[in-house]
């Protein structure tokens, strides 16, 4: 089989989709599901805890399986899948990087918030080092604009890495918008430029058409929507879209067709829909972590948790910066508040 | 509350939805949605069988209410939505929509095949002499090129439709081939462009955004994604995608997240995905009544299903036309026999 493709697909599900089974992957659950993405010719598979390498903790939310058992299971079941792992400096450290590499891991993700693309450098060079594939992964990419993007971009390019994604951690983006960002990018980079969507906005397939109309020619996806919120961009469903283009991936759409239904679909604590959360995370533009906070401080101030949340995206509040929630929701109720 | 808007929307998920319960609404239920949709300022909540009137049959799939029984009861709890009926020539009559009519329907949806606009003539009429607003709906739009469209609309909007939709019946269409039929109905007509979508390949709303950027101005969802195969263009979800893009629709973006997931969601007998049947039909371009004729072809030849469906698109074959189901899976088998 020719490995020429105009488009080479990352399947996520094993990482984005441990979010969705709250990381209680087992090792016969991602052995069976690695041997058929395998079997499928998916170029690469990422396998680590939802947060990344050492996510898994108590205030990430702790693993079922240890993600280093878990990644060595994925390693031995495939002779053509490449294993690749996220990391997010901070949370996982080059010593875990080492470790997944010692294992067989053959790409690293290096992700960080869309305007902290610094704190890569260390971690992508390492990547390199130990031969492994490196990818920049700008989180929140909504929250930049496409100049921003594009310097950001560069120093993870300078640091080293094949391939830059423009990751919609929110769902939060629209087609026009993602089309400028990819654009930019593709016109200022000469490194691969890739697309990460989520489909809180149900435009995570429209998206990502738009992305590879402007040049994006890496895609991650996750089979049967198995990823965090409303899940990722179908893989299956893409594969599909891509031939009906005329566009090549070398990934066996019916295969993708029999594991979505027939491995990853009962997996899945319940099938994957764009409910009143994921929709208002999407629409707000923030991250997931902050409905739990927003649900709480909306009891305590009685106001509503959408526009605490909308508030939150309207400051450009990011993580670690939790606080300001509490302060959204008593401003949101002095303002209601009969005078 | 001004009536100004952007984008007008009618809400299927009462008519489509049909599909999705197996046509056993109950007064209560279309009670409660279209009243929960009136408070939310829905423009128009379409509801009949989802064939159209009179498609209650062993055929189509028997109601379990009389519909003429669920448009009086929308009717009744609808004070600022109208009410609108889908019928298609040959399934539903004239005297069908005489009866609608009577009961407070005042919009006529007419239905056709893409290349039979003709045959929508004298229910067009008819509605309009019984002073309803009158759609032209063509079905199957993947299935002809623009030209061919601008054709039949044109028939339409002589017999008097005030709105001529696309409809994409199959979810086959691409974001460009959207673009491109909707441009080319927009430069040749006067009356309202409207757009119908399905999720079959996750492009209902990237579609949808496409419609509109081409000048459609009529726009039909489904909330929760309550429609046939993997449901429509999910309403609420639109009305957020257009807030965010500064489109009115004057539709209340909250309450409509609030009857998604208190109303609607309770009444779906499983949450609308992508699975590998509707992956199948938006991939092959087919008619969802195919698909049980096709299994059952498909056993009796011992060929994989997915490839009669797929011929089948590639034939352009259409309903009625379902003798050609066995023929295409009798020549697959001849095709993949030993020689």
């Amino acid at each position: 089989m020719s490995n020429q493709s105009d488009i080479k697909l990352t399947e996520v599900a094993l990482r984005d989709g441990s979010h969705a089974v709250s990381h209680q992957y087992t090792v016969g659950q991602v052995t069976s599901v690695a041997k058929a993405l395998n079997e499928a010719h998916v170029p690469y598979i990422e396998v680590s805890h939802g947060d990344g390498l050492g996510g898994s903790s108590l205030q990430y939310g702790q693993s079922l399986t240890d993600e280093l058992k878990l990644i060595e299971a994925a390693v031995s079941v495939t002779d053509f899948s490449k294993i690749a792992v996220l990391l997010l400096p901070g949370i996982g450290t080059i010593e875990d990087l080492k470790k997944a590499a010692g294992l067989g891991a053959k790409m690293a993700r290096v992700a960080t918030h869309v305007t902290e693309a610094d704190v890569s450098k260390q971690h992508i060079e390492t990547a390199k080092d130990l031969g492994m594939e490196t990818v920049g992964f700008l989180m929140m990419s909504h929250m930049a604009p496409a100049s921003k993007l594009v310097e950001q971009a560069k120093l993870m390019e300078n640091y080293g890495a094949d391939t830059v994604y423009v990751v919609d951690s929110a769902g939060a983006l629209l087609p026009h918008e993602v089309k400028e960002r990819i654009a930019a990018l593709r016109q200022e980079l000469t490194v691969n430029i890739g697309f990460h969507a989520h489909n809180n906005l149900s435009l995570a397939m429209g998206n990502t058409l738009a992305a590879i109309e402007a040049g994006a020619t890496r895609i991650d996806g996750s089979i049967r929507c198995l990823g965090a919120g409303a899940g990722n961009t179908q893989t299956e469903v893409l594969v599909a879209v891509l031939e009906r283009m005329g566009l090549k991936t070398g990934v066996d759409l019916y295969k993708m067709m029999d594991i979505a239904e027939d491995i990853v679909a009962p997996i899945l604590p319940k099938p994957q829909e764009i409910n009143r959360d994921s929709l208002t995370l999407g629409y707000a533009g923030v991250y997931s972590s902050f409905l739990l906070h927003a649900n709480r401080a909306a009891k305590r101030f009685n106001v509503d948790s959408r526009d605490i949340l909308v508030e939150l995206g309207r400051r450009e509040i990011i993580g670690g910066q939790e606080d300001m929630i509490i302060d959204v929701a008593a401003e949101l109720a002095k303002a209601k508040a009969p005078v």
